[in-house]
């Protein structure tokens, strides 16, 4: 193998420019060529890719977002897509990929591994709800941006009865708010995994109120309906004051923390390990902080899950 | 003068603990006692008061909101709970009160010198809305915070045609909204004081994606309706899309700025200083970097305006 | 068992407040009374012990240093030390102990177990060098101040040919310095673990600045003689100008990380879990991220050891 | 006009990048070319100058640093280097030049406005110690940065009777010790512009552990010698244990705060103004939060003085 190309795909995430950087020194350390391939898919399909070098990719291991942007791409969902993105990387001499990213961007991974092309998936998303990892490149990050959020919540306002609820990233992954809400002591985490019963969550600010407690915060996730909904059905079964945060697209942001940025480099280099070793179709991952690899298909075919023993941590350091 | 008392009131701001440290300290500096009325009016009403000591105000000068606690009260807005008040200060041989809040605490202040109370206010609030200072204690912790948070959407997704707008703190002040976007180059600024045209808003950001830019940010005081209003409109109007950031109550929290520190030392010291003078219905306040103080009648009769000069420079500077 | 005592002793880290807290919560909802001994094994002796309720360890999650005080403590390594300590323990009817802190403090602990009194270490150290556990309470929090101390250093003065050196915290284990300068892509690495030579080290900086680098940065932990030493040496062998930075006490000291509160609440909590289950002489860790405990005799026999593929890594990317 | 330019010189500072930004969109919004020299008043000797666009300053308002480098130059101070700087300007048709910097970039600025080539001084350092404002663009960033350190020192080992030295930038100014001080409740401030009793110093520390201090902070200014023979000096009139933290080159980094920002974008902008008002030989400052402007020369010629005032507080409120 001679050259080899980068990009990344979907929501972006803190960490990704470690992650590139890793692919691109562990490259030109083995005397590989790499080149970056811009605006995810999209650029794969139109060709938007560059050689970088070692300067390339300087002074971007502690910036958030990613140098090599990213993009949504619905063409690349069809089998026409995939082979213009082929050519292109065939035109390019390119012959292996790394792919950092999603859930969605494995999809288009595995696509172009089905089709004989060496490629690597290097799971990059806040949300860690990704098979195959124990943690994801972002996740630690925006971690620590919601509870630095809670903890400025926390200094205020600690004379009125006052119910804070905090909206935070997760479709269908509850481990942004479970980790959080461990991290910050909240009261109530609403996640995706679980059925709430909203008089259950009521119960709950009662018991606290008697005990005399100034306030409570709960986290919800985005999955589990919106932070003002959950707001208006507290407000309506009792007569606590709430406030509602919605964190948004800040979540997304931030120069990474040690942690993923540490992960990313790990990762961003097995990624290229792996195809000097000739392997293709893979997922590389973290587990019991070792390094491991998987095929993308068996990955993209489990479910996450969150981890039930903190969940029930999280319940009983709560009463 | 033999003993002082000390309370904060309304919507905390980091920097009142800063405050309410220096007026402690100054006091015993000057061999007061100093005595601190907890919960604001509420606690002045209850007799909720209790000796300070210098190790009582040990350790706070870098924490978010106040140990003394605040709340709004609305019997005190009576004669007759002014009334109370009085006679609990009498009670404790209380000679003058440091009242540190914002506008509604210090039409309390204001009553109390009316009838014949030795009361100093010094303004303590993240909106920068009160005569009389050039700066409020929390503005420019508050203002950081925004910033931060606009910092971390402005890693995200520049590979979006997305427009990103943050609804921060202000009902009737435009300060928070206006220094932030000044700070952080926003293209657009919605803020009480001014009438904006949502036509006008659309043109700048069309004019903005006709010349290559990848996102733009807006960024609405509350006093100016709702982020997700401005969003909807928009969308109405045009194809971009749009997402909205509600910072909400984090805005009050956080550690203090130095600036802050300072600024509620100095401002802190001063009151205590008015009151050995003598003083009386007085505000404390920082104008040209020096301390002045007003009274407190006047004051409550003047109206904030925001700095034209810097509201046409953030248009200038974001063509 | 009806009542357990925990106490934090040697140097502290950030996560120990929300270690405290978790003992504290979870021994409550499992119906035991939970007693705090104050500055470590000195208070033990001395009988300074109070009873911690839910409220006592409100608000203190996310807090640095510890609400228990720590202190070293000669006489506890004595026997006539430890039957005071164990004397105490009966007086107050604490029938378990929980020791938060490092290596001296678990010798304590292993002393008290070897006396037939049930104890269990946390690991509690930012210099992550505790055997029986992949990271230790701290080491991330300490982590993240050494990155955001070096993103700083980055910015500034690329135009001249510099060398930054910064001196980090880590006497016998360079698990601080090899993840801060994996974490910020530094030059050189030096740590206690490994041999270095003086002139290989330049002759990296010399290559580098060949290849057109502005800068360069080394990370040096204690252990390794002082960054002051290490500039010298640089500026004797070659005439590149050095900077140096003694990050010092700043390293123990922040709010502690999500990481290091969700570490801290698991570790807390089943050391607890321990107790109830009868168990005595144990160290709690997480290993794989999952939790374990060990026999600690057994682990203070054991010696800590650096990952060598994060090493070999760390100079794969440096190149 | 039709064409400025803009460098930045000497010692760089957080808040430089957004002092470019607004000089090159005012120049814009102008109608003016602006155009950028690399490297200080070297690369105006060498002719390291190019057009800066819109695009060029986008993205960089919150970066640390500065974009066009910044650094010292021998050859600038000989009225030779002087004269190929005029030529270079000519060379590229620029008519008028903004120079940002300290107290030396300053020199440089007023030589070119003695030979007749309109130059404008925009004050950007640390340190604060320039006349003819009252901050300069980066002390508050800096000052935060200070404060951020120390609030972490607090945290750790209360437990023990120790003395914190920090040492602070500022060699013959003391604001950013003093501020820093006032702001974070040092018991002991040592800068330049007083003469200081080390057995003073030592006084005051042991009142502090008579009341029952458990640490105290003392911040050293290195004009006023290092913290290390502060350190050493303690230990020899005491028995006190001492811990020293050297913040170094970490202070002149960081993302500008929201303060320096907007200083910045101020000054940037005047700057620009006055050249259009065709003046030369003038520095803009901000004096009573007003913008102001004067003679070079007669900046250069007063000199920089604390704050007496706030000096006297930090001492009354650290008894």
């Amino acid at each position: 193998m001679k050259r080899i190309g980068v990009l990344t795909s979907g929501g972006d995430s803190p960490g990704m420019n470690a992650a590139i950087r890793a692919v691109v020194r562990k490259g030109i350390y083995h005397d590989l060529e790499v080149y970056g391939i811009y605006n995810g898919y999209a650029g794969l399909i139109s060709g938007n890719i560059k050689k970088l070098e070692l300067g390339s990719v300087g002074d971007i291991i502690h910036r958030g977002g990613t140098m090599l942007h990213s993009a949504r791409c619905l063409e690349f969902k069809t089998p026409e897509g995939q082979q213009k993105g082929i050519e292109q990387l065939k035109k390019f001499g390119i012959e292996g990929l790394v792919v950092i990213g999603g859930d969605g961007s494995f999809q288009g991974a595995k696509k172009l591994s089905e089709q004989g092309y060496p490629t690597i998936g290097v799971p990059g998303t806040i949300d860690n709800d990704i098979p195959g990892t124990d943690f994801t490149i972002g996740f630690d990050t925006a971690l620590n941006t919601i509870i630095d959020a809670i903890d400025k919540i926390r200094d205020t306002a600690t004379s009125h009865e006052r119910t804070y609820i905090i909206e935070v990233m997760g479709r269908d992954a509850g481990d942004l708010a479970l980790w959080a809400g461990l991290a910050d002591g909240a009261e109530t985490i609403l996640i995706p995994e679980e059925d709430h019963k909203m008089d259950q969550v009521v119960q709950k600010l009662q018991r606290g109120h008697e005990r005399g407690k100034k306030h409570s915060i709960i986290i919800v996730a985005e999955g589990c309906g919106s932070g003002v909904d959950v707001a208006k059905e507290i407000e309506r079964l009792t007569d606590f004051e709430t406030r509602v945060t919605v964190l948004g697209h800040i979540q997304r942001g931030g120069s990474p923390t040690a942690f993923d940025r540490v992960l990313a480099s790990r990762l961003g280099a097995q990624a290229v390990e792996l195809l000097l070793e000739g392997k293709a179709g893979r997922t590389v991952g973290i587990e019991n902080n070792k390094l491991v690899d998987y095929d993308i298909t068996e990955v993209l075919s489990r479910k996450h899950s969150i981890d039930r023993q903190m969940y029930k941590l999280s319940q009983e350091l709560s009463i």
